[in-house]
């Protein structure tokens, strides 16, 4: 008999974790959200129950999926009664024991990647981490990180977090210096496209090689002339041409360093 | 007959866009470098001559490929005697009329990737850009292009400088990010391959969609809670804290902007 969910959150991590469970024959009995708008579309995608309403919560769910901005968590939580039901959270960024307050029994599950609720990802290849208040509810959650992916691990609230930071710097920071350039190619009437094969060789460079070796232009030899005519180029951008001064002497110096 | 072309300098981008020549039936003459390792290592690869010599530079080649520094240009061209010969530098950063001092016949081939010695890239797939010091010299750099690359496209240097520009952002900012997150993970003995399908899916996405659009993580949403906290880990690295300040900031003032 398959284990019965119930997700706490509709937003894009919770859609593609919820999908890719159920896909794996596991049942998604509720979806509650704050907003009626994201509860009923994720309930549509899986074809289940949804509520906005903490009262309406199903009593009998196995596990309770906790997919929420984490500055809502304890907002969203402090009124269900949970006592001895299994929490589980999915946050690169909280530790564990914030479930505590909730319930005896709770646990981590944290797929690392980058969700949009309307794009689907390899879910197999995602790594999966795992932290549990109990060795049996550790082998239940590796048991369920290994029906949706091929890479499963034990790792700590502590690692966890930095493994977060290390994926804001990988991911997050990353997309943004390509909307950066995007607008402004956007500005110079230049499409982005051509973008488009450096930026997908610079990424797979960097999973072949150690980033740090595949570094290339004017800043890792401190090209002086190509900086200053850069900068002097971004002079009606000063946001822009700040971050460029200060990445430029963050890639230099970084290479002067002996590692 | 063939074209025979000479190649001054013997880098990353030398090597990899004479080889995509030779591969298309052009023949590389010689190789020309300051350093005796370089011009020996490019010369072996093409199976040619090559020289450290500018006195020993070939006379009769029909295109002299510049593929150098841009800071070290000036100091090698200036003693060849050029005359009417044809000369076209490989740099996105320099403007065409810096061979104006050396020849009357010259052009610009620019081939927008990032390029290492040992790392073989499709170049059918990289854009190609082009600009020339007459009609007869762009018709013949587009048809050398074409050889080589499905993308070639005529850019002036302005546009060629704003372009490089974009190119910094979205490779070696974006690469330097990879590297800090690879240094940060090794600190904290947490190895860097669980980061690969993020890297790799946030590059796939900012091709697929409009990179702003697929910004996720905490700076998007101000999540002040996650953003101090990760603040305050990074306290004893004060570099990588404060570029994750003013990134931060970036993001969410420019998510702030109506576009």
């Amino acid at each position: 008999m398959s284990l019965k969910f119930c997700f706490i959150g509709a937003g894009n991590l919770a859609t593609q974790l919820s999908v890719a469970l159920q896909k794996a024959g596991y049942k998604i009995v509720q979806v509650y959200s704050r907003t009626d708008e994201s509860a009923k579309m994720l309930a549509e995608k899986l074809n289940t129950q949804y509520t906005t309403q903490k009262s309406e919560l199903v009593k009998d769910a196995d596990i309770y999926f906790v997919a929420l901005k984490d500055s809502v968590v304890n907002d969203v939580l402090s009124e269900i009664d949970f006592t001895d039901k299994l929490l589980v959270h999915c946050s690169g960024s909280m530790p564990m024991s914030v479930l505590r307050n909730f319930t005896v029994n709770y646990g981590v599950l944290y797929p690392l990647q980058t969700f949009s609720k309307n794009r689907e990802v390899r879910f197999k290849e995602i790594p999966v981490f795992i932290e549990a208040s109990s060795l049996q509810i550790k082998n239940q959650l590796f048991e369920i990180g290994e029906k949706i992916s091929d890479s499963v691990s034990e790792l700590n609230s502590e690692k966890r977090k930095s493994l977060h930071i290390a994926a804001v710097l990988a991911c997050n920071f990353v997309n943004h210096f390509y909307a950066l350039s995007a607008a402004y190619l956007r500005e110079q009437e230049i499409p982005f496209e051509v973008l488009h094969p450096l930026i997908l060789e610079t990424a797979q460079k960097a999973v072949d090689m150690p980033p740090k070796q595949a570094q290339t232009g004017p800043a890792i030899r401190f090209d002086e002339n190509i900086i200053n005519d850069h900068l002097n180029t971004l002079s009606d951008n000063p946001r822009l041409k700040e971050l460029y001064n200060s990445v430029s002497r963050s890639i230099f110096e970084f290479h002067q360093k002996k590692q």
